[in-house]
């Protein structure tokens, strides 16, 4: 299932994107699963979800229709990892360190597809890092490693977007990860039984206004999605709904000669094999 | 008043401490304000809140009856502040940056007064950090320094307690900074009209097995609150509900000769002027 979260005529609701169009799913489930992250934490709702889509909606929405919105508007904690490739460690003079460089973002400051990325008005600094998230659909502390992916439910494009005149101003990096409406997020999460990079690694691309500026394969994380799990998991229990953002290749646009930030206007699409593409117009704001 | 969250009976509520004991406001205003945070996002829930106190309440409650909570269960946001006093800059060579240095915690990592801190089976380094919270009452972006106060509701005991070899795994402090049971807060969110740092400053005093480790004025902070809900509100609309922890002074065991830990069976206790005392006892977990 790819499974969405979006306004539709003014309301909060969510459903599956599908061929023939966006199967509502809210409407009947809500009473119930009030948003999708509710239905991610329970088997069954995501079994009635699945058989729900089978059967076929009576209409579908159209993709002109809603406002989409960042895939969960409430995790309880969104990991971001950074240094998780060697060529963006090399490229950024950061040394890799022998354990996960984790940092944190608030829910607040994510955005959907299709919305704005904010570029906000103290820094001309807005880059770009193209990512794959993985969604926790079951809880738990200290995972080990071998039964880490158990506890996914599916993943998704993320573009952890960093002003980076922020980022630097002390040691700590979550200043610059934590503008308004810039962790851009969706535009589907997509379940593990249709796409599972356990089984088959996935080919990340970052576009700007249709060039590529990142490709990589999920293969080539220092620190793999299961030792991420299990390092998250040993700081505090895992809950359905969080999220570990896995880190970016090289590319960004700090790392470039001269420096390539981001522009209003310019369009970010961050794709990877089977998880849509997650596009975004810069705006000042 | 002296408001603070706890489970009475199994059952999450909220009240405030008086010397006549703790007179219980969940019980009635549960229906319309779920938990302590709806309360102070909402100026009509906190004059009827202190006209219920005022009037007098019919039985009170005893504190050996409830269990305190951390003061607000689901903060959206809790800012935390390094390195924000001279004396602990020097003490960590760490050096003071140009603007504030930030690091987040998750709202899971926290415990409250009178619960166990929790050292975790990975490491022997938990430390102390005695440190000021202030909560937002009412949100806001890009908060001007001279209007921020207005954006307080009150000021609480924090101990930012921390896992120090988690802490330095790499650049970003996170992960010792996010240890389940860690992040202790309490006894009281203090309202403003009874203690206001900005008018006086209050003294802060950090004791380990009745010693005193830590103690510090809060108009020693390098950043003051002012400058704090500026930089954090850049960032992010602040919400109600949303902490900022304003860093802790020198003292703290890592920078002792030799390092002193926490071990079970610790109590320590964080102490500030007319903030009450905040007292937690360290079990192995």
């Amino acid at each position: 299932m790819k499974l969405m979260s979006y306004l539709h005529a003014g309301l909060a609701s969510y459903g599956a994107w599908t061929p023939a169009g966006i199967h509502d799913l809210g409407g009947q489930f809500r009473v119930t699963w009030p948003d999708l992250q509710a239905v991610i934490a329970s088997d069954a709702a995501l079994a009635l979800a699945r058989h729900h889509i089978e059967q076929g909606a009576k209409t579908y929405l159209d993709a002109a229709d809603i406002v989409t919105l960042p895939l969960l508007s409430r995790p309880a904690k969104i990991f971001c990892i950074g240094v998780n490739y060697a060529d963006h460690a090399q490229e950024t003079q950061i040394a890799a360190a022998p354990h996960p460089t984790v940092f944190m973002r608030f829910a607040d400051s994510q955005v959907g597809h299709g919305q704005p990325l904010v570029m906000p008005m103290e820094s001309e600094q807005l880059d770009f890092e193209g990512e794959m998230a993985v969604v926790i659909g079951r809880g738990g502390r200290r995972i080990p490693r071998e039964k880490a992916w158990e506890h996914v439910v599916g993943c998704a494009c993320y573009n952890d977007a960093s002003v980076r005149d922020w980022q630097f101003h002390s040691s700590q990096w979550g200043p610059g990860k934590n503008f308004h409406h810039t962790g851009a997020f969706g535009p589907w999460l997509v379940t593990r039984d249709e796409v599972d990079p356990s089984l088959k690694p996935l080919t990340l691309t970052t576009r700007l206004n249709g060039e590529v500026m990142q490709q990589a394969s999920t293969e080539d994380m220092l620190f793999d999605v299961p030792a991420l799990i299990a390092y998250c998991s040993t700081l505090l229990p895992l809950q359905p709904g969080d999220v570990i953002v896995t880190g970016t290749p090289a590319g960004v646009g700090m790392s470039r000669q001269p420096p390539l930030y981001l522009q209003a206007g310019d369009v970010v699409e961050v794709e990877i094999t089977g998880l849509g593409c997650l596009r975004n117009t810069v705006v000042r704001g």
